[in-house]
């Protein structure tokens, strides 16, 4: 299988490489090949997706995805800032389905801010969709009668773009508690009421799975307050977008945090959660492990060796409860150093 | 002045009860008219928001609400339910400025999911725009060419509706440390880069006011992590909906929180954050703090009596430091009591 990498800005290319090094270590048949994205894109390209990227990507099996974002870009231009090519993927590849376990490893209890007995509950996956939502959908600055300057955005989604994130919420909680939880604003849009009424149709298939709703202000609520009770949730883009990253940080080291992109063939993009950290970029300071463990969902959702996944997931969780620790985590470890760690937790 | 008093569904009434009680003993100038609202409304006269019920609140100079949200009313179209009866009276009021603190009280510090280190350094206001957004932008359910349903609603702002609740962040920042962040998703929508282009404009008529920005994913992870760094947030309807009741529940105890929600003449509508906890309604079990911190910004705001709003909050923070516990606070005073203890400290 090919993969493309895709190591982007700022920490993106030394987290890349210790991915590389744990995936090189398990003597798979893989290929690899690199491409230009984000501000490094924009700089040497002009464009923070270059066509070459996107072929390559279309061309490979699965995409292993370091950071984009660079302060040099701030000021560009939307399209061509570096996210303007995560968002170009998603679409371009049809990407609609996002996982995002958030979860707290042991020997972690003190990384978060919520107090330890609390913290040490979290154990979901966020599935959030992709490609549709206020994302996507036509959007603009008009001018008003009163001749005012009017910004809009639509939210939409069509019954078949919520069947199908539906099914993956279910197959997923399959794989799990057999629970699934819908977070919508049904009280006050007609998406989230279509949303829910199509994620209750969907249910039938999935008598097993027990399927309960909740409103988006109450679950950022309830994600601070007992976030043991989730498993896993089911949710739209903008949604998914602001509660996985409340989640994650309730899991308290956004350093450990993998996700993965996939469309409906599971080809995917794999990525940590954490963005590109321009501030500590080439000092070896960064945790590598949410890029090691992005490599591990790489192998079990896109390249169907569950095995392997499992080998690497263990080694970090080993090399976590081992005591390896880089400063994000309140230790001294390089980034070289914790992916040695890990490595040497391979059994 | 002439109060309408709305207390609404489940603990509405015996919360707003020991509001009304601690206005009583200051001795001011005030006259009260009930109104029915939300469930109580629906099942007495077929609406949740009556039209004696609107007239009342035209005609009042503020309106303190109970809660709304009745189970009995859970399987009614949406027009009947009992928060459309909230949505209603802000958009008939024009009540476009939603004002939510959200603080820790001194000895509370262990009701917080949050450690107590960090949940102490709680003490913010998020300034919410409340009469726009994807919340009354048009909206349905229509068939796309493939015939499949699709919800759609659209998210909007205007430049003056923006100008206009930027105006409240700033003021209110005036009031406070002189730091104003505004949130947003200027990243993926164009509402969110009008809204920051136009708060920057606004911004130059309030050099003292330091502005920031932050996209509304960043804001949802750093209220768990730091919420200590927030001051005065100014953010849209939905973004402002999720973000305050994240807030709320960092600050650990939603029984202790009130909002207001003020037209251009600050006419204004007070209402605790808590809901209407059918589970406990009648039982004596509620906490009043929220219904009674109400009153006090209802004086405050809408009434010009600042001196008697700060009487009603030092009285609560005195009860609250003195021992005084509801349940929800771990301890055994029944709403009455709490009321009393409030009344006790009221100097
Ligand atoms: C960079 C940004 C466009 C993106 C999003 O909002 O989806 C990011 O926040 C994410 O969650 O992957
Ligand atoms: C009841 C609901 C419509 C309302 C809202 O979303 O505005 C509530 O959550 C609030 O924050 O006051």
């Amino acid at each position: 299988p090919l993969i493309a990498i895709l190591a982007g800005d700022g920490i993106g290319p030394e987290v890349t490489a210790e991915a590389r090094r744990v995936l090189d270590t398990l003597g798979l048949d893989l290929t690899y090949e690199e491409g230009l994205v984000g501000g490094a894109a924009f700089k040497a390209a002009g464009h923070p997706l270059p066509t070459e990227t996107l072929d390559l990507a279309r061309r490979a099996d699965a995409i292993l995805f370091g950071a984009v974002g660079d302060p040099d870009c701030d000021a560009l231009e939307r399209q061509f800032r570096p996210e303007q090519a995560i968002l170009g993927l998603r679409k371009a590849l049809g990407l609609f389905a996002n996982l995002r376990p958030a979860k707290l490893f042991a020997g972690l209890e003190d990384a978060s801010a919520l107090r330890p007995e609390i913290a040490r509950s979290i154990d979901m996956v966020i599935v959030r969709e992709l490609t549709g939502d206020v994302y996507f959908g036509v959007k603009g600055i008009r001018t008003t009668a009163d001749g005012l300057r009017e910004g809009h955005d639509e939210m939409r989604y069509d019954e078949a773009e919520i069947a199908r994130i539906a099914r993956v919420g279910f197959e997923t909680a399959r794989t799990r508690k057999g629970k699934l939880l819908s977070v919508d604003k049904a009280n006050v849009l007609e998406t989230s009421q279509l949303w829910r009424d199509v994620v209750i149709e969907v249910s039938a298939d999935y008598p097993d799975v027990e399927l309960s709703h909740m409103y988006v202000d109450n679950a950022a609520m309830q994600m601070v307050r007992n976030p043991g009770q989730f498993d896993v949730i089911v949710t739209g883009n903008l949604f998914g977008d602001i509660l996985s990253d409340e989640a994650s940080m309730c899991a308290g080291s956004i350093g450990m945090l993998p996700s993965a992109a996939l469309n409906d063939s599971n080809k995917g993009m794999y990525e940590p959660i954490h963005g590109s950290a321009p501030d500590i970029a080439g000092q070896g300071k960064a945790n590598p492990c949410a890029a090691i463990l992005s490599a591990a969902m790489m192998l079990r959702h896109s390249l169907d060796l569950p095995d392997a996944a499992d080998r690497i997931e263990a080694a970090v969780a080993a090399a976590i409860l081992g005591g390896a620790r880089t400063p994000d985590l309140g230790g001294t470890l390089t980034t070289r150093e914790m992916g040695d760690a890990v490595l040497a937790n391979l059994a």
